[in-house]
């Protein structure tokens, strides 16, 4: 795992970054909430040593600090903003009025309207936002809560326990293609899973020990088993924390259809206004603790108990006699390529289990230990109530109904449909959109860390001014909005997409694990650790090939081809940034320095000898210079030579501003006209010479009337002639009031500025003309 | 009416503008195709005197022109595009390889795509255009072709002839609203007509006398009557050139469904997709001539000739008796109104006699002579035709039928349904595509004459490289599209909106000629023009009246909103254009020059005393220095006094280039810093030190993250510290290879650009940083 580019930990500038940073290190980078305000990157002993060595360079540029006052006309300590504790935001408003140190700060408010357009349309937006998301939160609200184990267990087990509203669904839905015998097979693969679910429990055991300051699978596969294995697991994550997302919401759809069948037709707009609703919600910053996120879980599992006490007190009534299920057509018949798709469908019903490790730090202390036990009692209540419910399917004879869910289905059997019935169907709901919302928490965070590895776009590192990851959160949504869509909602149709994900992202996590205890042979119990997490991991394996292979058509390809197109873009993503630090970062001046002479001129007129230096300080011959290569190379401030081209369309204020301003810096200056004909081309210059002749003036006359071409080769080839100079071109620029304006106005100044974006060594300035109307 | 910026007739500069322009000249600038090549506004005596003044003001920057070559570090002469007659360009390439004069000018092919960004997609689409539209075209073929009579027939007089294909039948659809006794009322409204026609053809024969260059209704109008009148006529005209298109394609989309039934379903898509072609033809730049052009319109001549005689020999074979038409049921009665709609919808037979008068100069000399003629061949033939086909029409007892053309059972009942009514109804389809492609010459050009006006935004000004107006073309597509569209393709929905705009052009035009022969009361026979000119506009202001009230209801409201909303548009650019050249103009330096004194420092620390300057050249107290207006005001370069300052969001490569950049000036500069708290901030201040402290640095501590508001905010309060600085802003901008790298990368310069926009006096420079994968 290469060493990440931000870090958490403050370092003293100026010290050298210890060469030996252990693992202990690396995991208090990723650990607990990340730290918004440390962007900066911190420089290891090298850079430090490149930038000292830049600064040398500068020579007689250099103004010593003590001459700064004198060297400025203006007092550039203007106050500062206050501090996020000392006076706080208003709602609309990023900062409070201020009068600044010395007053000179003037006393306005700064909201963020500054930073957009002026207009009317952009301040509307930056209300309805401040209404929508509430007012701008400081980065010390970022604290990290700790939790009781009572409060944990329902806010991380929720997307664990809530799988138990579709898993068994999800298996019987494949069983019943085989009719009664196949629904026969529904115990002993439940068995399979509960199993499963134990063994996994225990390997995350496992590393909860190992990563007390958080492991996701990300993590842990990629310190383990190196970048590609931690992308492998991100990108199972990613698939699953989508489809968890859609899944759930599908799944709490139904519940809500199952109770109001009139509703069913409305189940996509219903999915995607819950997913708008999440969006907002996390937006706008929802806390991941209390009451209010505990209760559904508590909830459900009341509910669940209720359920299957009912249900056993009846079966128990009628001496554990089997009811009778209704007649099934069998489509398939029974075979073990069946079976495996029914346990990979019903192995849904552990999806969310891994959840606790990540969160380690936000236990009490001693956390790891309090997480452990949370992961206990969470393991035991999902295996009680899987296997609960799967009994109770077996005792009440209930088979899939496309309708229906099965817990509904159960619901009324025992409940009637009554107050009791209404509770169950609303907790379920409740605990799924509780899961979503556990997605829209580690979906982000999970690209954060990738961002962090330079293997997702910067972007999803910037925390909103709600301090949450807001293009993570976008990207969740309208990734799960279109998967939602794209399946018409249906949980039946999803859940073929689910189970590789996640499994992947176990299998990738378990290896890991064992890995680390291979490397950790020193710590007490590591080779009962290492079992436990070969156990899972190989178990893990299993399901997420069986899943794999025999979903493959039913919809698991479209999570196969995702997962291959987010590790391949991941790389790209990283080699670009990569290459682009390298390029970024500072070096050695001029390594391979080649004095290679002056190409001998080809031109009818030789290269302007020793221009006429107007600065005493530049003292070098210019046809001395070497020429360097096209490219561009490092340059202290006294080696640049500037050559300023002005492009002047006509004679007006604006122009001729642009003109005074390039004159100005007492370098020499171009002034470029482009003609159409040679007759425009006089006109032109008859006009240069009543304004004075004071600039050096050349005109193209470009036959076709274009300018931007002509002006782009023109600047091209005199790049060519020297490629040692730098290039300004000064653009006039008419700013207009209003926005309509604009298309009175050419834009021939953005045309010029995009066209030239390519050169190296060409700097391009807009000198603004303000129009009063 | 104002002087237009643009000139068309050379002025030899320098040489002061003729004050006494009189009329003649007036005309010469308006006559015949417009001059791409004169884009220079042509300077006035006044103007001259101030860009002499300003030019004085340059003192010691000035460069003594035999001082150029030494002055400039490059040969800026390097060689020219070759003349467009001398090479040919390519069918893709805007200029040929050339190696230019010395062979500085590298022997390259810059084609527009130079222009565009270097993108894959960029240039399939240039590929695609150059393919659809052709090579690019010189200004040199822009040759004014003189039309022989014969030629000029059916080229002008398309558009006017091609009415006869709905004028009777919008009468007809009029009259059989009241049943049998309506129609009895069909030849008296029809004589009214081509009463009118007459009249109307005699007064234009006027107009074309008295402008022999060309005189649109927009040019008699606003030269006679003033501005307003003028834009009245232009959005007459306007509103009129849109409907031609829509009508005639409507109609002509009738022609072919009434001999293909089958089709109508279809009408929109056939009438948008002959819009579409009718864009792109025009945009390849059809010529107005040729015998392609000349075809339809005599096959329709001959076409509607022989259905006359045909129908007039049968008609006389039975007794002149008139066949009983089929039974009509009345829906209203006989009244004034009624009739007054019929009549209004019968004038749209009329639309398009002024084309020829807004030609002359295409004629063979004589032109005005040729062109009168032309005018009242194509009157007679209009007439002629019209009252035959309204005698057949009452003759052969046809009603009207919204699903075939009147036309259309006129051709089956004389000819039966064979090859003759196929041509029939073929060579209507054709006139009536030419008399749409009419509106496509004229609209652009009316375009243009209100753009040299400054009454349109400039962009019509522009001819693409195959020397069309294209964005005139584009826009007249795009409202034919608009409102061919919303009225379903319906010829009887769209004639209601056709007439206001039409009458309307000819009142303003012909009241126009009443004023102009007034003036002109030395011109022989000038009581008789006068006499003509008056009555047709008497006339036309009728049945403008008439169509405006009696059809408001039915649709003419649209053209009355868009005649309204026209002119108001025409007013307010008009105003921009003029605040905008006031500003834009050269003036005397500092009017109101107010040596208003510095005023007391307000700050803790004083505004910094005399800053060290580098520069022996600069010598005068900033202290001393008078503080201006915050707004812009002129400065000479040496009055400019320079702050730069430097974002460094981090001291990589790309900002410390920028850093190099800016000191390379020898101008004070201030690195600026936004970090989010003050530790952060100190670590950078360690940074900085690390590298030498060569500058001045700023660090600005913004607790909620944001970077563009604070650093606007900081720039705003030392425009406010030191209004008369000139703030140059120094932005690093990575620029990637590939498009979609820009996700990986942030992007504060523009958005720092965008919002120091509005700052006055604050240059933004652009220093680039290539990222070289």
């Amino acid at each position: 795992m290469e060493r990440p580019r931000h870090r958490l930990h403050k370092q003293l500038p100026g010290s050298p970054e210890p060469d030996d940073h252990n693992e202990r290190s690396d995991q208090e980078e990723y650990a607990g909430a990340p730290n918004p305000d440390v962007l900066l990157p911190v420089l290891d002993e090298r850079e430090l040593r490149m930038l000292r060595r830049a600064g040398r360079e500068w020579g007689q540029m250099s103004v010593r600090p003590e001459e700064w006052p004198q060297a400025l006309p203006v007092d550039p300590d203007l106050g500062s903003y206050p501090g996020a504790r000392a006076i706080r935001p208003t709602r609309f408003g990023r900062f409070v009025r201020i009068k600044g140190r010395g007053g000179q700060l003037p006393a306005v408010e700064t909201t963020s309207e500054m930073e957009a357009l002026p207009s009317l349309w952009g301040r509307f937006l930056q209300t309805a936002r401040r209404i929508l998301l509430g007012p701008p939160l400081s980065a010390t609200a970022i604290a990290l809560e700790r939790m009781r184990k009572l409060v944990a267990l329902p806010v991380l087990s929720a997307d664990a326990i809530s799988s138990i509203a579709y898993g068994p669904q999800a298996m019987l839905a494949i069983l019943v293609l085989a009719g009664g015998p196949g629904l026969g097979y529904s115990l002993p693969i439940a068995a399979v899973i509960a199993f499963l679910m134990l063994a996994v429990g225990v390997s995350y055991r496992q590393t909860i020990r190992a990563y007390p300051h958080g492991g996701g699978s990300y993590i842990v596969a990629g310190q383990n088993l190196g970048r590609v294995a931690g992308l492998l697991a991100a990108a199972g994550l990613a698939t699953d924390y989508i489809l968890t997302v859609a899944v759930s919401m599908a799944a709490g759809v139904a519940a809500i259809t199952s109770a109001i069948p009139s509703l069913a037709s409305s189940t996509v707009v219903i999915g995607i206004g819950a997913i708008v609703l999440l969006l907002a919600g996390n937006l706008r910053g929802v806390r991941q603790a209390g009451s209010l996120f505990a209760f559904p879980t508590y909830a459900f599992i009341v509910a669940m108990a209720a359920l299957v006490t009912v249900g056993v007190v009846h079966a128990a009534g009628r001496g554990w006699q089997p009811l009778p299920h209704p007649p099934v057509t069998a489509t398939e018949g029974i075979g073990l390529l069946l079976l495996l798709r029914a346990f990979s469908s019903g192995s849904t019903a552990m999806t969310g289990i891994e959840c606790i490790s990540n969160a380690v730090p936000a236990f009490q202390p001693v956390e790891w230990r309090n997480a452990r036990t949370t992961l206990t009692w969470m393991i035991g209540l999902l295996i009680t109530l899987f296997a609960g419910i799967m009994a109770l399917v077996a005792l009440e004879g209930v088979v899939f109904d496309p309708n229906v869910t099965v817990l509904s289905q159960l619901a009324v059997r025992d409940f009637g449909p009554g107050l009791m019935y209404a509770f169950t169907q609303a907790s379920t709901a409740a605990i799924l959109l509780l899961a979503a919302n556990t997605a829209y928490n580690d979906f982000p965070r999970l690209l954060f860390l990738m961002a962090r590895d330079r293997q997702a776009p910067r972007l999803f590192l910037a925390i909103g001014d709600r301090l949450a990851f807001s293009n993570g959160i976008i990207a969740l949504s309208v990734a799960a909005v279109v998967i939602f869509t794209a399946f018409g909602g249906q949980t039946e149709a999803l859940i073929p997409l689910y189970a590789v994900g996640v499994f992947l992202a176990f299998t990738m996590s378990q290896t890991g694990m064992v890995v680390h205890w291979w490397h950790h042979r020193k710590e007490v119990h590591w080779q009962r650790s290492l079992l436990f997490n070969a156990a899972g991991a190989v178990l893990s394996a299993i399901v997420f090939i069986t899943a794999a292979v025999t979903k493959f058509t039913a919809g698991a390809w479209v999570t196969v081809i995702v997962i291959v197109l987010f590790i391949f873009t991941a790389l790209r993503i990283r080699r670009h940034y990569d290459l682009a630090s390298q390029a970024l970062a500072l070096r050695p001046s001029r390594p391979g320095k080649v004095s290679r002479p002056e190409p001998a001129p080809r031109g009818r007129k030789p290269p302007a000898a020793e221009p006429k230096r107007r600065q005493p300080l530049k003292t070098k011959n210019l046809s001395q210079k070497v020429v360097r290569d096209e490219a561009e190379v490092e340059e202290a401030p006294e080696e640049i030579h500037h050559l300023t081209i002005v492009p002047m369309a006509t004679l007006d204020l604006a122009n001729l501003r642009a003109l005074a301003y390039a004159a100005s810096f007492e370098h020499p200056v171009l002034a470029l006209h482009v003609s159409p004909t040679e007759q425009e081309a006089g006109r032109f210059r008859d006009y240069w010479r009543i304004w004075g002749n004071h600039l050096p003036l050349q005109v193209i006359v470009s036959p076709h009337r274009q300018i931007v071409a002509p002006f782009f080769h023109y600047v091209w080839s005199l790049r060519r002639q020297r490629p040692d100079l730098t290039l300004t071109v000064i653009l006039p620029e008419i700013i207009v009031k209003h926005w309509w304006h604009r298309f009175l106005h050419n834009h021939t100044a953005p045309r010029l500025r995009r066209a030239l974006r390519p050169l190296p060594k060409v700097v391009v300035t807009t000198v603004p003309f303000h129009l009063p109307h």
